[in-house]
């Protein structure tokens, strides 16, 4: 692995993300707006969106980067993170999954109230396309136009917005594995898909290194979704931050109501192997911390 | 006014935003989303926003312009509806305004319920920014890339949702003329202004013709709110398409509050002669369309 020291460079990329975000979200928003906001976003999650972004940049480009490339990961990292962060502040709302904790703190409704948790989660959403679209830069516009294309498209009534569409509509049923797997890959898979292609993006890469690292982005996606369906039944709500056990209380199907636990542990099994194929196929030799991440994915105990 | 018609002008440009909608939001989104995103954009609004927008581009531009710029100017247009669109879903939530009449129709939570009209919102504005930047299009980077910071700053923490949250933290208190005034710069002028600005972007308007343009949005804006203000107390229902009075149930600082109603009336006035001398000092010769908008404006009965 070429001394590739992977505790180093999550350490020193979160370090960073967490930086850029203290700086991008506002303090200053108007009322308790920009509090509510800054409480949905810092000192919490895993960064694994973010963490993608950046891997997958440094995958495809060399050291000797230029320096637009760099800022426009960070950019696309963050506002990646802005989107998920949106996604759960409205999720957990009371008219959707009606959750009290999460990351180990009172979701946003419960400590701001409905209406601002409604305001802080749209505002989340628009900062992220603002922080793609700097005023001044030397990002190419190009590159700015794609990755706003690139992440509405995961985001919205095709991608993520669309997957929700699709659970709201499921509680109740019991999926096929196949229907069940396509609302994952809406709802939780276009992030993380998006993620790595939009690293790919910042760093310029071939359309054909692109498509092989889309392939890890689906793959890890959907395995992301049977990790966590695996969690919310063995997990402890304090290693993970979140009440456990809520989608059988709120009668969802999951891969494990669908597979078993065993089942779905050999799914996210076989989805592994498959992330880590498609980066063997993909011609590029920097990729350990795409490939740590994608083991992490599958390690994770939260 | 060299044989203006403007009723021939708007309901032409009425024609081309309502096919554009009808073809740009989706039919086909998952579960009920679809409907409700369509069911929130189309077949009512006044859509002056996207009027301005093409008004604003049509000013800046001749008749020889590129086929990229009235691309770019109805999908800015539409854009500029969509986030209009969702933030109306939002704001009618019965966590925020908790109204159930828009536009002579029941709300869109009425009508599908709040989880699907959350979801909506969030997927209207995600369209807004996915529609501005086309994967296949002649509209150049730059513009594009412009046009989704414009609209972003417009429409966020420092913009319309900025305002929203003033507006929830004033209710009960006695503002200035100051402050109410800011609040409404936020609230609803940020998004006109936003529409003149990307129209004159569109079109390519030279730096000091757009800060003209910007300052008839400001003025716009403003005289756009206090109106509003004054139907709340004047109109009836079943022409305003939504419920009277509901300021005052609501404990709401208005520009009738602060100022009676004919000080409203006379503050409209002054701001629509205030809209008007911008365009005359800003050198453009085909304002007409602008010109009209703005004595729309101020004398709408809804």
């Amino acid at each position: 692995m070429s001394g590739f020291d992977m505790t180093a460079w999550s350490q020193a990329h979160l370090v960073a993300v967490e930086e850029a975000l203290q700086a991008w979200v506002p303090a200053d928003a108007p009322a308790r707006l920009g509090e509510a906001m800054r409480y949905a976003v810092l000192d919490g999650g895993k960064r694994l969106r973010p963490l993608l972004v950046l891997g997958s940049m440094e995958a495809v480009s060399d050291a000797q980067r230029p320096a637009w490339m760099t800022e426009a990961a960070m950019r696309a990292a963050c506002a990646m993170e802005l989107i998920h962060a949106y996604s759960l502040v409205h999720d957990d709302m009371p008219c959707m999954d009606n959750d009290v904790l999460r990351r180990g703190k009172p979701t946003v409704h419960v400590q701001f109230g409905e209406a601002q948790a409604l305001l802080a989660g749209d505002a989340l959403q628009t900062l992220a396309f603002e922080l793609l679209t700097p005023t001044v830069s030397d990002i190419p516009p190009a590159v700015q136009a794609q990755l706003c294309g690139s992440l509405a498209r995961a985001a919205g009534h095709a991608g993520m917005a669309g997957g929700q569409a699709i659970d709201l509509a499921s509680v109740g049923l019991r999926l096929s594995a196949d229907a069940l797997r396509q609302m994952h890959r809406c709802k939780t898979g276009a992030l993380l898909e998006a993620s790595v292609v939009m690293g790919a993006l910042c760093g310029q890469a071939p359309a054909s290194v692109t498509a092989h690292l889309l392939q890890f982005g689906q793959a890890l996606g959907v395995a992301f979704q049977v990790v966590d369906d695996i969690l919310d039944v063995t997990a402890d709500a304090s290693v993970l931050g979140k009440t456990v056990g809520k989608d059988a209380a709120n009668d969802k199907p999951t891969y494990v109501s669908l597979l078993g636990l065993d089942g779905a542990r050999a799914e996210a099994k076989r989805l592994a192997e498959q992330a880590h194929s498609a980066l063997d196929h993909s011609g590029l030799t920097h990729t350990q911390a795409l490939q740590a991440l994608a083991a992490w994915v599958l390690q994770r105990q939260h």
